[in-house]
């Protein structure tokens, strides 16, 4: 008998607020003991992290899975995506469970559930996304945000799914009654149909005019009116995918009179620019995702924010089409499939253009990509720390490790990455799930379809 | 033969640059001279202006006159609410023609014109309402920009009058295009209905409900809505009515960042509170106007933006009901009809509670009251200024006289006033409109119907 | 053989990232072993936790013990001081010792650790006060910075202590070039002089007027042109003892634009206010500090900045003197000495009003007065976390024991707390210092003396 | 008997407020008549206007006529200087007069006057330059505020004139009680220093290291502290060669919370930048003024701060030397006399760049240039405006006129112009002085020695 199924030996364990070395005993996927030295013969198999750093498993809180958009779905399934997903550091996703029109928010879950089971490999939870409030949703809310899925998603735009004004009012003000969490797209829907109208009208139908569709001032606005709505009722507000330092400023200020604002940014936001859009051929269809890319300007003020707390979360929008689907779009770029892939890399180039640049420390680099969306989406402490009694989600990250990022070494289901070429010191070698060693190296080594739907808790507003 | 018509000798005349002694010598209703002495003998009448300070008439750029509000109508109808002005020193106003359902906006023009021509005894503008915008009014709106109404107005609240956030952008593109201004009633209406409802379902229908259904929060969103909008197009924006600091704060950040932006407040945001909607009985009536009065510490807020030219202008907003009127909504707050009096004590207000309390200089009064309206409206320089070739209107201001205002003392057609009680030292004492002495002594002495429709020019970015 | 020489078992862990429940193993000082369930019979010792919890010994980084101001000497020494901090739940401070005239910084050190050498019962360090800059400190410091003193102080006020801005400059600068910080105590010096000459000359000497010789906007000059010196030369930069949210924001916009600039406050900026120098008879004269405490409009501003981060520590600057030593300046403001106690009571203060006024989160709470302080200061990870191979340095805090803080229940060798009568709910009842009990009930029951001098690392900037 | 000694028809007229055509009849050196006719045969002499526009003459607030510095003397003298100044359309100066080692201010105004005396062309009043406060200064300063000198100015750097910070409070306070104005030179001395010993030390003394020595935190720095030591007091401030967006926000914070801060920029900070220091050989001294050029992304931010009004005036710091004085510098920075010459382009260039640039209108100009130098420095309403009973302070400005600076058709004494092949359109080419045609086209025209001394009243607050 065998006090620890697994054993972590030597690493240097690295928390959002702690940096020491320790062995860790794992036993029935919990962490039951860190220690300066456990005996290697106390557990059934041991794992040497020499030279590595233990951080807690990553977790994505936005992404895009087998989801139907304009009329095809996002080419990452719950298999291939949390494959790579696992293979790159990230042991738990929440994914959005879209309420498909007609359907209730019940049946919303059921369908999304069917995704997802038996076919994720890491587990996994959902917002659910609600695109009708009517007195069926009405009802069913309440029960749903106290009953594991306390964090739900409004869009302001998005013709079909997106909700009014008051709608949304409506949702902030159940969810804030309920302990519950609403995460909110926000961009100006009229001023972007009015923009893509006069656009098509002059012909222009490139990638670029994405961006130019929708333009920071866009999403600035949108942001400044979900924020404000918010303050109206004192109510949290989570804004995803913050795409630059005008709306990022708004969420800061709202914070700093006292309300409970919140913001995500993207890797793709740090990293990437307008300027992408202008790469020969179409290829500026890669970058084609709602925010868009903005100035690159931006990339330091959204730093800033992630090193003072300003902004609470890196998660990545992950939400693929392999180039021939964004080819719908090659004559207007409204039918472009709007998104990118990213769950993979996220880890890999947070830390290094994060930490070995500068912008943040370790601890901080594990804050956002970990302990903060586990705390703030109800999943903590089961999630985003290495404690005791945590789950055994533990990722082995190599420092040293060289790589450059390109769709050959990836394992995401598609036939690019925005990020080709980008070149990263540091990269997650081995990744823990529930004390389950599934990916070493590059490659997925677990059992399939293991991942289990989280039932989540009450959000801890940060 | 006179060389003038009228002589106004040894009065202290201030502009907004400056101040100075000197005779004005008057002919045709323009200002034909302004020297160190003119002989009397040269004019067929003299008014002496010793002791006096002679400022430009009045503006007020926000007025109601005979308008339709919930099935009533407000009560100064174009010869009341124009005779009050003339004696409280107001020569010219622009009121709001809001386009009746069904109506082109020169069939709009027509009516509003109807109400006022044979009535005003001062001259009036009309900024047209746009209520509905459709191909009739895209065709309408260019030409009348360009030809004597270069302001238009949009409201973003109200059912049945407000436009969505793409109208308003595809308005302010047009203005823009055309050399025009839009001005805007910004507050956010899917926001106060969702309050309104919750108010009215919990049994809260007293008028103090009204100013909780419509927060400040609620215009500071709509008003930031409206600059992103404008900032987006780089089109110039006139916000009118600005209650309080957080709104106009958006303004103030609009202009520092080099955008045409500006805004208009009101006596009453300076001088009332929402404290007054607790008076008793159905007291709280009286200051039922949208956007509501707010919290008191705005008053030194707003002051300072009058101070430095954050704001640009103050108005009444003007649109008296009798207190019978107002019963209409004893039951039921949202069944007040909106508004209350204030075209005949604004000059009066502004100086005591502006120059006299320190907040302003007498030169910044007249921008404010007069100069300012003038160009952002196109009006300048034949009203807004005392200087050669501009029209006659000026106002006699006694600096020592004291007045306590009550409806008792007031010429609007309405039984009170908001102010009532309120003592100021400094009062106009006699009014001249285009050469003509029409108001002395709180008495109005003009022609019936004496004034013109104008045709407006290119506003002037202030 | 026992594995542990000391077992708390039972215990909730709170660190500044986690909570969670476990035991801990301690052997020769160090927290050894983490783990969900620990043998009973593997330790010498066992402490039962069950209901509490344990946080991170309190680190004190601004005490005056044993220090001489005007004539006399703060009445806490080394024993008595730590003694009341152990019980109160702080195991380490570091002490501000001031270079006298004529002394060498090495001096200094010596004198200051004559002072604290066996009488001390917790850890502690020493920040240099440097009064004098001359070849022989320029010589010391860069040896002493990169020597276990990695913090200098500066004082920009009090005669003969004071430094000019260009040798505040040259120390920033050899302190950056050193991997060392600077703390400035951040007060206009010229503006203090000119204010107490004017209030003597008019005969106003009572306990308010040091307040009045020294306002917020005294304080926050200086704090900005520390700042800026700082930022000048990309300088880390410390200020200490906060006061208000004027002095703050100059911080807050710092690390906004990306320097290494850091801040402290107390409790007393927290909770008092300026109305306490007008208590009656001499009473004010307990609330004499500097800098002086402020308008009660802060309170809020203050929490904001330790809720966001944009202050990193609380520490206490406690100094105290019995009254009769305050009557010194019974005739003369200026001959008060400055200082208050606080060391004692710091921890459950800033727990109760932080967390249970929900102001900020237990973690939070645990970062502001432990971890920040030991990484800013080169402590971390001996001192200022759980985790292994840490120093045992632990509080077991019960969270639901009430008290009602009274010179008649603390420690500190004065006469009056700041405090009295203030209720708390939450309590150190337990303190451990590097495995040993040394403090509980309220009760010092370690060895004397046991307290060892720190040598300090380099500094993290926070 | 002519009723006008001299009519100036036809022209436009722009004052600060307002723009019209008319003819203006002068009489004793006085406007006495502006009037839409006024026949040609009442007047001695007509001057015809037509085409041009009037504005009223130049105010420059900031000069340095005959100036020591570091062992010579800046190169115009009164005769030179106000002659180069009525050329380039400036009708008043203010030179700084600044108090020798060892004498009384009353005697400094004798020295001084005994420079401009019978020299001066154009009208000239004096800041009096405080270098020491003793017993003797602080008899002189309230009579000499009270009795034309209300203007007075501290300087925060140079050693032998700068005072500390508690003397200029000291001097605020007596500003204050008597109506006064304080005008500061905000640099932080000690840095400086620092800087300078730092850079010699290193060999670094071409003309670039003069920025280098004090860049803009150094500025920015001392204009916080200046404008907070005003704001304990509650004191007016005047802020002279405000250079930078840093330092000017300062200025507009404490306006927005109702101080009396003022401040003044010049051409050279709009229009040049540091990199003009690098120019080959030694051209750089040219530019060595302090405080220094700025990188460039500042003139937007200080011509916003123009038009926005959050600055006041634009003087020159007019202070030439020929290229033979600085090279006094040619080996040590430091030793270069600072300053460059600019009184007499002025006008130009800032209509140019500024109105026809779209960066102010043309009334803001004329209250930059002119109206706001008068009232703030008690000169109006004789001087800064066009209007009855003000001096015959005329420049006739052809906006046409096209003319590339040079120092072949400028008239200052000294060997080179900063704004060398400058293109500006629109120029002056008449000025009036107290009705005199003293320069037109290019050339000095009237008499010798013919300005007076003004004694100046109190000064108003803008």
């Amino acid at each position: 008998m065998f006090t620890y199924d697994v054993l972590i030996k030597n690493g240097s364990i690295t928390t959002s607020g702690d940096y020491y070395k320790a062995d860790i005993g794992i036993k029935d996927g919990k962490i039951k003991d860190i220690s300066d030295k456990i005996d290697p013969a106390s557990a059934k198999e041991v794992f040497d992290a020499s030279g590595k750093i233990l951080i807690p498993g990553g977790i994505d809180v936005h992404t895009h899975l087998d989801m139907p958009f304009g009329g095809t779905f996002s080419s990452d399934n719950f298999e291939t995506g949390t494959k790579a997903a696992a293979i790159g550091g990230t042991t738990s996703i929440i994914d959005y469970a879209v309420q498909p029109k007609g359907k209730t928010l019940n049946e919303t879950i059921d369908i999304w559930n069917g995704k997802a089971k038996d076919k994720a490999v890491i587990d996994y939870g959902f917002h659910l996304a609600v695109t009708k409030l009517n007195d069926t949703t009405r009802e069913e809310l309440p029960e749903l945000l106290k009953n594991g899925f306390p964090s739900f998603k409004v869009f302001m735009v998005y013709e079909g799914m997106r909700l009014e004004d008051g709608e949304l009012m409506e949702i902030l003000k159940i969810a804030k009654d309920n302990d519950g969490l609403v995460c909110v797209h926000a961009e100006n829907y009229d001023s972007i149909n009015y923009r893509i109208k006069n656009l098509l009208d002059e012909g222009k139908t490139e990638p670029i005019y994405h961006a130019i569709s929708r333009p920071q001032k866009c999403e600035a606005e949108a942001t400044n009116r979900a924020v404000k709505l918010a303050e109206m009722l004192d109510a949290p507000i989570y804004i995803v995918h913050v795409s630059n330092g005008e709306a990022a400023d708004i969420i800061t200020a709202s914070r700093k009179h006292g309300f409970k604002t919140m913001g995500e940014t993207c890797p793709q936001y740090l990293l990437l620019s307008i300027d992408n859009y202008r790469e020969e051929g179409f290829n500026g269809a890669k970058y084609v995702m709602s925010p868009p890319l903005r100035d690159a300007s931006n990339h330091k003020l959204l730093w800033d924010d992630l090193r003072l707390g300003d902004l609470q979360t890196v998660a990545t929008d992950h939400c693929p089409f392999f180039m021939e689907q964004k080819r719908m779009g090659e004559n207007d770029f409204t039918k472009i499939p709007n998104g990118a892939p990213g769950i993979e890399s996220r880890m890999a180039l947070i830390h290094h253009f994060g930490v070995n640049g500068g912008n943040i420390s370790m601890e901080r680099f594990v804050e956002l990509t970990s302990t903060n969306p586990a705390k703030i989406f109800g999943m903590y402490p089961d999630k985003g720390t290495i404690a005791v009694n945590s789950d055994a989600d533990i990722v082995v990250f190599d420092p040293d490790k060289e790589v450059t990022i390109s769709v050959d070494n990836l394992h995401e289901e598609v036939d690019y990455t925005p990020y080709e070429g980008f070149k990263v010191k540091g990269y997650p070698v081995a990744t823990f799930s529930r004390g389950e060693l599934i990916a070493e190296d590059g490659k997925y080594i677990g059992e399939e379809g293991r991942g289990l739907l989280l039932k989540r808790g009450k959000p801890e507003i940060q």
